[in-house]
């Protein structure tokens, strides 16, 4: 792994001024990684259960963070693709989790899949699938 | 048309308690809407960019606009698959428009496809399509 | 399981008047199912390797497979939406293999996962996601 | 443009040994391309109408050309994402028709939509959007 947990925590902190309403980083493997949203009112959508956006915005960061493990702290990889498919309605209130798992991490791409969960809860509420380009080293 | 312009406004604003953070509707025709994002510092990303989840927020509540001209105020119509591909990198402080166009929509679901701009810039920074799913009526 | 290994690969052989030119099944479970292409001529493509259409084809009809297993025989199922990701150049003459599993299938819809592998390399070649439609009882 | 009609209907002759299955093209453009497909016996699917792989395998084809267009003649430029909604059946016996449009041309990489008709229909039956993956020049 190129980086650590705690390498990575800092560095998402300082990058993201939103603080935690993207999440927050729980687990780090070589090529994948775990976050969880803490969902509040900014979160949530008519119907009275998690907003799309909220949870496409937990997978990308948590993709992000799975790359990260494997190239390093790389400010500027970006997510060129994202698909996303919405499985079931989250829990309202339960914070969700998203765990990210790189597919491919090439010279100039990775591609990686991610599950999103509301806490407690086994069946996934979401799956995504996402390619981030890897900027060329100077 | 089934629904207004200021009918669908008022709607977007009591249905989402985020208020304009996910854009506000500017157009509305017939299977056709058009909203816009003043983008802040919680839009922004490392890169000194707007973040991907800003732009797909702002797309999927353009869809779901133009999806509501065509079925009339239907709170529960909910996204289940959105695909994006970010082309550009949009003007970091710039507004962000998005023009929504349904392909088709059905008893049960209906597809679309988003373009997303930073404010004077004529390539489009993103491209999205979506489905959405209907529900029966009671 | 609805239906048995045996009744599947009738029904695609019945239903397919192309043959095994989409691959034949060898495989099937609860909610998965696993198919061969053995490649020849017409699926190759510039540069020697596999063409993407044949990938998504065998990709196409294994996700099929594996929905059947839950719903049986329902010849009207039809593919709505199909995302893929091609991750690596597969060996040109050596048959791909499609392993699909489903994510969710609900009264209307099934969404799954599909991983496509060159015969005898661990990492998959490509991966895709779809959701299919399910007509309703008459 | 950097090619023409006549030397892009040549070259994919030349590079498609399957002939005409994918579809034979018709009109070219700076950054677009139209081509169509004779739909025979080995296009069908259960149901009497195109199978998708046909359709996706002619969305492929056709963005091809019309990246091809801009970029000249590059046999291994490849197709890393491809997306596609299927949006009505198609006529059984008709032709399909595809046109494909670039939304961006970088150095490395092509994004562009394709939509999908059947011969004499207005409504699309299916829309694309693709990927495409452009190698270094050397």
């Amino acid at each position: 792994m190129k980086i650590t947990f705690e390498e990575l925590r800092h560095f998402l902190e300082v990058q993201f001024p939103q603080g935690a309403s993207y999440g927050t980083l729980q687990k780090l493997g070589d090529g994948w990684a775990e976050m969880k949203l803490n969902v509040d009112e900014e979160h949530l959508r008519p119907g009275g259960t998690v907003a799309g956006p909220a949870m496409m915005g937990l997978a990308d960061v948590t993709m992000y963070a799975a790359l990260l493990s494997r190239i390093g702290l790389v400010p500027l990889a970006v997510t060129t693709n994202l698909n996303i498919n919405f499985l079931r309605k989250p829990v309202a209130h339960a914070p969700i989790w998203a765990r990210a798992t790189m597919l491919k991490v090439g010279r100039t791409m990775g591609v990686g899949e991610v599950f999103v969960y509301s806490e407690g809860v086994e069946e996934p509420v979401a799956h995504s699938t996402m390619t981030y380009s890897i900027p060329p080293e100077k």
